[in-house]
């Protein structure tokens, strides 16, 4: 049962309750976050690899020393999925504890 | 050049500084910590990880779920040294920033 | 649901497909491994941390440099069900890769 | 005592020594890695972010599921130095561990 694309409707309701994203060509989800320095970066990023892995649902992601860039999206679905903001919404919860 | 066994009057100075560690028998630094669940626990253990390879210089611990547990000490010198306390403020500061 | 304990018979036939654990007292499992130093234990570590989350059963472990300890148990059931031999089974995959 | 930018000449005896990487256009070095999947992937990454902070020399990397990206520059020298060539190597030899 893989999960169904977004239409563009659903696609903008879920948007409005990420709003650090942004959506981008392809029907991708983005955001960056910068942290104070590559320890924080670092454990950051090993509990949203813990939660992505539970779930199932791996982000695109990137590192440079304190900047984290997520890139997300449902390849078998080619687009966007409520999984893809079930994960968004679980980053932001993860990141909001470190950055606060 | 290992680093010396404080004297016990530096240990006292020492241990004031650090509020929440206990030392046990045998001259080790103990302290528990408690975080919410395990991606908690374990992504601020890797903060504490690449603090500890980076100083060469390991705490044991013990982690159970949300609950993590370290013990201190300086195998080389035979008891507590300056390192013991530079990791334990360190370790401190990585919970401090999650559990507050 | 939660997992049910094992009978003794249940018990003696799932240790069988484990050599390298032991049954301790009160009903856990022991195994302890030997890397050669902290960074192959933790990346170990990391691995075993996210297989244990996503089957939502998690090991006790025990950290000194390159030993890690681990005991499974399953609190709810009282003693060992086949969650602990199933986590055994995959941490005993995740060394194997390592340690050979 | 910051690394000082090599030499062209310098620059092709180092990169040598590490047949899997490329200079790409800028001064920098770029390898690909494929692993199995995702655990194996971030216990990979888990062990060069322990090393890379250790070192004080930080990698961008890239994951998706199990691949994983380098690029690896000294922004302070504004090309490649020695140090990009020692992690490099040692990225290699995390990797190897893991592949083999």
């Amino acid at each position: 049962m893989a999960p169904q694309k977004l239409t563009e409707e659903e696609t903008l309701t879920e948007i409005c309750t990420i709003p650090g994203w942004k959506v981008i060509f392809g029907g991708k989800l983005l955001r960056i976050f910068q942290f104070k320095d590559f320890v924080e970066a670092f454990s950051f990023l090993t509990a949203v690899a813990l939660e992505a892995e539970k779930l199932g649902h791996h982000p695109e992601f990137r590192n440079v020393y304190g900047m984290v860039e997520f890139i997300l999206t449902t390849h078998d679905a080619g687009g966007l999925t409520a999984l893809d903001f079930k994960l968004a919404r679980k980053i932001d919860t993860l990141a909001h504890k470190v950055l606060s």
